[in-house]
């Protein structure tokens, strides 16, 4: 059974030919969704978030691996103990500061997406709900 | 331009009928996500993470709209102002704490996902990256 998405909008950003590993909070440029008009009623309220995680494709990643090779780490760890792009379904996430919303722009704090990179959802980052204080970061503590 | 993804596993939950509206932390039964045999070597090292996102298909939403009313709100408020599974890309996600694996068996703690919804994706929640104390709850903190 296939699942067919589509891109709602595209996400722009300093990084035409690499992106860094992760959001580089210190990064120069501009970060912002433009999310496709037809869509701007459904942006409604959102300006009340201080975060907000944007759902994105791979579109660059060309392949699968059921492992990968995380830069900070050397050692070999599943696909699904990494952030890795070459996922079988290629959905990435970034959660981000939202800055301010010009009708169907989104303008936040860095991300580490490609300039381009076909967005797929926008959800709001909920504090009670999504931040766990008490979560680790896995075999990074290491 | 469509977007092809295809399930990788299945979410088993206690809810049958009806999901709550958000993960109840008290919910009894047994939740844990069934993953296609075929991916299981994709797991390694994710037992070291204490927290993970799953992500998921609202499979049963048979329709998107550009609004929603959430139960605690009463108010309307914009789609990527929700986290409605009426979505114009139907991604759910949930963060859970992982409790084990017992090999393609991921145990976690309550979702608010009904049985048998296909699993799209696992990511390891990492604290560094991913918990954002200084957030809010947008306009549920009104």
């Amino acid at each position: 059974m296939l699942i067919e998405f589509r891109p709602i909008g595209i996400l722009h950003t300093p990084y035409i030919e690499s992106a860094p590993f992760r959001p580089d909070k210190k990064a120069s440029g501009e970060f912002f969704i433009e999310l496709y008009p037809e869509f701007e009623a459904a942006l409604k309220q959102l300006e009340k978030f201080s975060h907000i995680i944007i759902f994105y494709h791979f579109s660059k990643s060309e392949h699968s691996k059921l492992t990968a090779h995380p830069p900070l780490h050397g050692k070999e760890v599943g696909l699904f103990a990494s952030r890795s792009p070459n996922r079988i379904n290629k959905i990435g996430i970034n959660i981000v500061e939202l800055k301010k919303i010009e009708k169907n722009r989104i303008y936040t704090s860095p991300t580490d997406a490609l300039d381009g990179t076909p967005l797929l959802d926008i959800k709001p980052y909920i504090k009670d709900l999504d931040c766990f204080p008490e979560a680790n970061n896995g075999w990074q503590d290491e």
